[in-house]
């Protein structure tokens, strides 16, 4: 009974702000965003409602009390909604914790069901 | 922009044996079968089928290739479906690591979001 299990964790991961959770679906509408350079066009691509998506983004700023997103004016590159640069610090800090995260994950699982 | 980010982690978490996941719900259905000596009333007292719970369970065994439940004969404490000593723990053991997760992940969310 001392050999290691078979499985392995699988998790599911949210940041939480009040009652406004945000994972992997809204952070790759951002990516999209950033991408893209629009913010109705990532929606589409994401297949999410525009109005549902954009009343999203007010509560979790509220929530979070960060500015996310910046409406510039304009085409081209610069142009349309992009992330301020508190959201992409945001943004980039989600990343990093949810990658490193799934490493220190299996390590503790592996941990826990060995000994 | 260094302080700290005001939101807090929340997952959701499995153990995945192949295609069969086994996480909070079901680890409360065991511990309601130990405490009432009977997978049938612990089902119910859960609102499930017996016949999907019974079935899952075959599948989950079948998948981790652990032996998890047995019936005994005979009515009373010792009577009705019990945990087998490596059912038993299989689920300390993931009891342990769902538990030891939390302050981890806190730990690595302050972390991310601060530096």
């Amino acid at each position: 009974m001392g050999r290691p299990v078979k499985g392995r964790p699988r998790l599911k991961l949210w940041v939480v702000f009040g009652d406004v959770k945000f994972g992997e679906g809204r952070a790759e509408l951002l990516d999209a965003m950033e991408r893209l350079g629009s913010f109705k066009q990532a929606v589409e691509r994401m297949g999410m409602s525009y109005r549902a998506a954009w009343g999203y983004f007010r509560e979790l700023e509220r929530a979070a009390g960060l500015k996310l997103l910046e409406r510039r004016p304009g085409r081209g590159p610069q142009g349309g909604t992009r992330l301020t640069p508190q959201g992409r610090l945001f943004l980039r800090r989600y990343r990093r914790f949810r990658q490193g995260l799934d490493p220190l994950v299996a390590r503790y699982f592996e941990q826990s069901f060995r000994d």
